[in-house]
């Protein structure tokens, strides 16, 4: 197990590689978020790409360092979409992230998601609902964002204190969580560590966004801000990360 | 008829019962500005939801405490989703808002539009040009936005004042309205009380917005900000309503 | 050839001319960047509209004063969709802008945008990659965006030094670049003179808005409201234009 005490340097670190590689992102987003996905992962220092279609995933999926598969835009196309892109991410044996955004919401959508999380995704980001109604997830990271971060992946557990509560005001920013830990993801290959750096990325950066903010309209700009201005100094200062309890 | 010296006190009721409540309000939306309308709907502090995916909107649908159909993105698919989100209101006795966007600038688009509106939305939301397009409309309140918003339901005619030049610079502005709408409609059974109430809520945020913003470009953000902070106070000493001539 | 030391002063006429007339522009756009492209289109003083319904597209482009076709989104329908409205301009004689995002990514994606650089856009704007990749285009205006700005048509040729390296951190500003640019055209008849119009707006705003901001987050609504508020001056006083060698 990863001791938590270097887990904020371990972060900063791997923000630094992720900012000297800039590698590619491909982001199978709803639409709703594109945008804001996109400026963040970019934030970070990584190239996100967006397409989703059919005809073109897979020579995108070749080109990218990690994927990002988002449930929340799910018609018959993007479905074909996810698949070719996994099937690559796979083939490649190169990280993916599935976040089964209201997969709680309807029977489609919890079909889709638990085939998804079938298909061996290194990381599964949800929100408590989405992440307990898929049920039991033992082959992939798990990462339950809410007030706190729950990190776990069989008997390793760690839990992340920071954030604003002014994000679960700006539509997206769960989504751009996931688009974070790809992000890391493709520059870390222990994903216990890759997904820590980016919740504290998020969260340090959220808590940074807050102080200049008047409400969540003005945050979210200024979360871009942050994520992009985001050094190590601020992640070492501000790191709040305990172990589970389960 | 209300009396229009009690709409201000009513409107700010209705507020904060929107934000005790927390309703969802699913928006079948254009794609171009889903986010902004979300983060709004949110500001306000109802839920929103925005999947237009044929397969799962019934089930997102019959979650809703009201619904928004949006005709700015208007492909075969989204035709068949609006219909089957309609249905489920109209048999369940839920609310629901028309949007007609533009339904005066494509023949296919005022066919649609004029079939959604003869199945007896319970507010229709347009500027003049679409509402004077699409003819006698007896069954719905009519919210005519623009420099200054009309509501009427058969002879009952309001006229509200507030509001900002900068809205209409703002692409989407209009379509929030039209969330806004059916959010108060999610919380409060008299549809004038519901859009005169959500028509003071984005007329009083866009004044307050607008003190702080240099343009359109930061007025953004500080419309959602004002959303979120906005309180009875606010709305007291700021409304202005009148009856209408016609 | 255009004389460099008179572009400033048409740029600012052909700025006064784009928001006194109010054109219509038609953008085929991504769903990443639809709402920014509108804003900075409203920005600049033309009025946007955004369908890409098949059933739609054409009624639109009828009534557009110029269209602009981006490649971003490329599945099927949309295909049709942006034939469609370049069969609408070339037959009414009025200029499209082709951007042939990411062509470089995907062989589909390649021979599509080739296909469309075929059919005589006034225009092609794209980075150095996606020039590059599509190969000799004697018959459009192309304009290059990037560090430096380069737009050539035959033998004409300049360069643009204006600009703000927290554009490239803004998903969408090379895309609006497109919508500006389709925007002067559709009431300047010489391409040149209309891109170097639109570039320069697009340049001397990026720097007058990242003296406000703190970084590519802020920078975005900063920037719509510097394109709102450009005057004359603003541009007679940064415009930074040179012959290019080619």
């Amino acid at each position: 197990m990863n001791d938590i005490q270097t887990l904020p340097q371990q972060a900063a670190d791997c923000l630094a590689r992720l900012r000297t590689r800039g590698p590619r992102i491909h982001c199978l987003m709803n639409t709703v978020v594109q945008k804001l996905v996109a400026d963040g992962v970019t934030a970070l220092g990584a190239i996100p790409s967006m397409t989703s279609s059919v005809e073109e995933i897979a020579e995108f999926a070749e080109r990218a360092d990690a994927l990002l598969v988002n449930l929340g835009t799910l018609d018959a196309d993007r479905r074909t979409a996810n698949q070719l892109a996994v099937d690559v991410m796979n083939r490649r044996g190169r990280p993916w992230v599935l976040d089964p955004v209201k997969c709680d919401f309807s029977a489609v959508r919890m079909g889709f998601a638990r085939d998804m999380a079938g298909q061996g995704p290194t990381v599964i980001r949800g929100n408590h609902g989405e992440i307990a109604a898929l049920g039991a997830l033992d082959r992939s990271l798990v990462v339950e964002t809410g007030k706190t971060d729950r990190i776990r992946l069989g008997n390793r557990h760690i839990r992340i204190a920071n954030g604003h509560p002014w994000m679960a005001l700006v539509t997206g920013t769960g989504c751009l969580s996931g688009g974070a830990i790809a992000a890391f993801l493709s520059i870390e290959p222990d994903p216990l560590v890759a997904a820590a750096s980016a919740m504290l990325a998020m969260g340090v950066a959220a808590e940074i966004a807050a102080q200049t903010s008047r409400g969540p309209g003005s945050f979210e700009p200024a979360l871009l801000d942050a994520l992009s201005l985001l050094n190590e100094k601020d992640i070492l200062e501000r790191a709040r990360i305990e172990h589970a309890e389960g």
